[in-house]
């Protein structure tokens, strides 16, 4: 086999009408229909990532996240498509379970290293020391040991999408009142965020959390909008972040990787009617956290959900 | 929830190119990334049946095939989109088992009725007296209770996917010289082969076959594109299609469901270094047989695989 390594060039997505709840019309944005690794957001990133690695000449990339992490699949598949070695640092916390995600990442030849929640610095310096002992040059995906430095690099991806959504709206002349997205690490909402504000949008940008407290994940977009250099931090203070970002962690259902009955639901009910697959612990989660927030308040206007990914955890769902 | 049951819009999908196989140059046409239902050959031929259902106010529909089976699942969410009642006759054959498709089919609703291979006509009966006691009008996705009556609307599917292939071509100045796809029940080759026709295009198409020796899947494909009128049954003879149409049962590996080593590694070489899933059953022996194919003849020239989908397989495969 023969391959040239050209540059996996990411696709514009579809944005589709779904349905109407009560009075909000509520649409999608098809990011899980990007035709590399199942899709998502994690490809938009990873595609950042790699024209940095590429560009730079970094021979190895580091990649970290838990057992569900569609990131740390997507860095691995990338990272095999251009021969380049990967590493994964895997956090074992307390509902830790091998998923179809951890498998692929296997696949493609990821080496993995496995850490508590406290070890993970030490774990990432260790896969570090690991790597460059065989003379590698290793990439860590979040920057430095403390997981932070690479937020402008990371930024780009949701930035782009902002656009495309942007450009939507202008052509369909649709103005969307609200964004509706899964927010776990925040960099898809900052991104978005920082899209936002370039072109002087009005969205409102709203995160369901699927991992921490809304004030903890607030506080990481607001690390991630300084760090990417599109906020001073003086600015973040006048702009009273924990106001202004909006993220919404009444859907946890028990915390990361954990969900009831009625994320299951929707679910079974977004696959069976729409043909959509959504995963429980992330973009489900989120369509959950839309919905019951429209249903709850009556809301009205034109919503969109963007559809970030996590095919192989719908099929961890059903199969399990 | 309040839906207003647009058409589900059948999008173009991209051609993509993939790798050189020694001389050859080969592309990839990502039907799998239709975004209804997992993507995939049988949402093209669904869309069109659900065409005709709808037009023609049936308000039942029944699907068959086997447990592994892309088109019941496909009818199965189709038919919950539209609010249509859909029943599903099931071949339980040596290697039977429950498959992602059959979860997803139950998911949205289906009725099963199994049968055994030779009872195939009796159960198709069978469904269309439960439906109708039930008020409902029924539609068989194939036509009669043997099986054949609806090609026409069956071809029309693929016979537009050749257009878009056409345009590729077209566009960006690659001529294919063939088109490699899997092949069933023989209908996406016929449609290829009708679009083809009409088009007076020059592409050789190839099915590697999934299940029948090929002498069988020639006169399948024959009487698909005679009962679809495409072509006389006198012309047929004529043409000699048993030489014209291009059948390769040399990748059954143990028949229908059944698959060795080789198609196992290609379906993990694919997934891991492409990001792409093919399936072992159907597009993932398909994809071996033209690789083997390739290697063997030392063949060169541009090669266009169809991925006709199997999404739901493809986990099965990985997380059994």
């Amino acid at each position: 086999m023969d391959l040239d390594y050209r540059n996996i060039k990411i696709d514009k997505t579809k944005i589709d009408y779904l349905f109407n709840e009560g009075k909000a019309k509520i649409y999608i944005k098809r990011d899980d229909l990007i035709g590399f690794s199942f899709g998502g957001n994690k490809v938009r990133i990873a595609a950042e990532i790699f024209e940095e690695i590429r560009r730079k000449g970094y021979t190895a990339v580091i990649s970290y996240g838990s057992y569900a992490s569609n990131l740390n699949r997507v860095i691995a598949q990338m990272a095999c498509y251009y021969g380049i070695k990967c590493y994964i640092v895997c956090k074992q916390e307390k509902d830790f379970r091998t998923t179809a995600n951890m498998k692929l990442a296997e696949y493609s030849g990821a080496e993995y290293i496995y850490c508590d929640v406290l070890g993970v610095r030490e774990s990432i310096e260790k896969a570090i020391r690991i790597s460059e002992s065989r003379g590698e040059r290793p990439y860590y995906v979040y920057g430095n040991s403390l997981g932070e430095g690479n937020e402008e690099v990371l930024l780009r991806a949701y930035k782009k999408a902002y656009n495309e959504i942007k450009n939507y709206s202008d052509k369909n002349e649709i103005h969307f009142d609200s964004i509706y997205l899964a927010s776990g690490t925040g960099m898809t909402q900052a991104g978005l965020i920082a899209g936002r504000y370039e072109n002087k949008g009005k969205e409102e940008i709203r995160g369901i959390s699927v991992a921490r407290k809304a004030v903890e994940a607030k506080k990481a977009i607001v690390r991630n909008l300084v760090n990417g250099k599109i906020f001073e931090a003086s600015d973040i203070e006048m702009l009273n972040p924990l106001e202004m970002i909006k993220v919404n962690d009444l859907y946890l259902d028990g915390g990361y990787g954990f969900y009831g009955e009625g994320i299951a639901d929707t679910v079974k009910m977004m696959v069976s009617r729409f043909g959509i697959a959504l995963d429980p612990v992330y973009s489900g989660k989120a369509f959950y956290g839309m919905l019951s927030e429209i249903r709850k308040n009556d809301l009205e206007g034109s919503f969109l959900f963007i559809h970030t990914g996590g095919m192989p955890g719908f099929f961890d769902f059903m199969l399990k």
